[in-house]
């Protein structure tokens, strides 16, 4: 029998901490029952939550402390107060520690990815971090990636991007070589994007097997789900997610008010009331939630401040298969072939163009 | 009586040329009977569809051509070929000259965007041309720019985005002071996205009389109608507008398949069929076909590609309304003002930092 997942958890992270961080935990174990939690945070207030979860509480060490970072504070702040007392910060060093194989928080990413990074240090090679994301689309799921945590990437950091995300697919969707796409605009010509072009003759030269790059993707690649992985810098990556986000709500508002004007619609809707439900399980953003911020020395899970118990549990399902399928060695090695990659690409370059 | 609206159209431009454009002029004809249009193009396919609509053919001169750019040329090559010779070339060049007041073409961006630079020139102060597009909301519609002319920005250029992105919602929304937001992502002190805050400070030291500057805005508000204007670079503009087609055609699949799925949810669509009609309807890129390119000296307007006659009227309304409510000269009379007001930027910045 293999070894259990340790996963530590920011007990307080998010709009309302440990009344929804514990639930949450507790249908991931349901799922995963070889997983243990470290939960750092206020002992008294976990424990009232615990005692609703004996099978949590029976798989569960907590570690007390009253500091919390707050979802308003600056990551600058975050760091001078919380560093090494916060129940966030305790969570990441767990990690650091080898205590546990993954953190999960569902507190201020801006915090959350300073103190990631303060912590766990870079991986040698990736210069500044990304968060990935699960993308549902028509065909099935993607790997999207970076969805914010950096702006702006040269031809070796969206290099490095494809690289991980790729291996995040691997584990993710069990595929031994996802497709790989970088997210680009559609006019030919157009001046910039000289390092997406770059990057894209970059992949082409390393020829990974693992890693099957297929050229540039559009916008409107990702729902249909051009490739398993998406690549782009964090300030698209960003807008695109979160325009997609708002493009859905506006869809179910419209929806809605349509359904509602007529009687005869009002009657349409209740035959069809279980493809409506099947309908909203599918725009369910808390079915993709669960970010994971790559190029760090351990993995560390950043679930959305307002989420429920279920769409937690889904962040700590991600936690949970990315170290039961070893990302992080699936990354290392794929970066050490990379490493060397990298620093002959310019050769390769020459060569195919 | 004022004057006629004076229409060059592109009749050999689209996937399938005047077919689309005679129909979808005539469309927009009957909806603004003072407007004239010269045609460009081959006269002999022109001829078979003026044929068709009387009226339309009354308003109507036809400048033979029978040199027409491809959907496929480069924007170099339709340079090559195209230029003094091609209908879209002399579409533009009717502008130039004063013959017409605006260009419609619905031929390849690339080389739509190039011959109207190269032809025009750009509008003193401005460096490199935007494409604006109008955006449903679930407010009311917003003007949405650059949807991907020009790649980057620096924070001159973002600021003269909201200058012309104001002027055209005052003369397509009717407004005195339209409301502006600077597109960007909610994670504080990340690295990068100096230009943007930069560009923040420089307009809210302008104060302009007719724009309204908000802040910034994040994708999900581009939906929600968070500003008349939403302001961005090429890139991240396009990333946007492409993943909202995307995402608006993901959920359409979903719901279709989900309709289908048992004869209960089919017999809630037949009752609910006005309602998904009037869904469609407001999910219709056609009723937003026409994108606006600023920054020239000159209007044109850039239809999309693969529309229908419907869809290319709404683009040539957008022409039409463009001239008749004097775009370039708000345009002019704000960068005027701004001109000044760029130049004194500085001294304003570090009184407001």
């Amino acid at each position: 029998m293999p070894q259990k997942v340790r996963i530590a958890l920011d007990a307080m992270g998010g709009d309302i901490g440990a009344s929804v961080v514990i639930p949450g935990a507790a249908i991931s174990l349901s799922r995963h029952p070889d997983t243990e939690f470290l939960l750092f945070g206020d002992r008294a207030v976990i424990d009232v939550h615990l005692a609703k979860h004996p099978a949590m509480k029976a798989a569960s060490r907590v570690i007390h402390t009253n500091v919390a970072v707050s979802m308003n504070d600056k990551p600058s702040q975050a760091l001078r107060r919380g560093r090494k007392t916060s129940s966030m910060w305790l969570a990441i060093d767990a990690v650091k520690k080898g205590e546990a194989d993954v953190a999960v928080s569902a507190g201020n990413t801006g915090a959350l990815m300073a103190m990631a990074r303060f912590c766990l240090r870079m991986l040698p090679g990736i210069d500044s971090p990304a968060i990935a994301g699960v993308w549902p689309t028509v065909r099935s799921d993607s790997v999207v990636l970076d969805l914010g945590a950096t702006i702006g990437a040269d031809a070796e950091h969206l290099t490095a991007l494809a690289v991980m995300g790729s291996a995040m697919a691997r584990v993710l969707f069990d595929l031994e070589r996802p497709t790989v796409g970088l997210l680009n605009i559609g006019v030919e010509e157009v001046k910039g994007g000289e390092q997406i072009r770059k990057a894209a003759e970059m992949l082409r030269a390393m020829d990974l097997p693992n890693l099957d790059f297929i050229g540039f993707v559009e916008g409107d690649g990702i729902g249909k789900g051009a490739a398993d992985v998406i690549v782009t810098e964090g300030f698209s990556g960003n807008i695109a997610l979160k325009t997609a986000e708002g493009t859905a709500r506006q869809i179910s508002e419209y929806l809605r008010s349509a359904m509602a004007r007529s009687w005869r619609s009002r009657i349409g809707y209740l035959f069809a009331r279980q493809a409506f439900k099947s309908l909203r399980d599918k725009m369910d953003p808390g079915k993709s939630n669960g970010g994971v911020l790559l190029g760090l020395n351990g993995i560390v899970v950043k679930s959305h401040g307002g989420t429920d118990a279920d769409g937690f549990a889904y962040a700590v399902d991600v936690g949970y298969e990315m170290v039961r399928y070893d990302l992080l060695t699936k990354i290392n090695q794929m970066l050490n072939r990379d490493g060397s990659a990298l620093v002959t690409a310019p050769a390769a370059q020459e060569a195919v163009s």
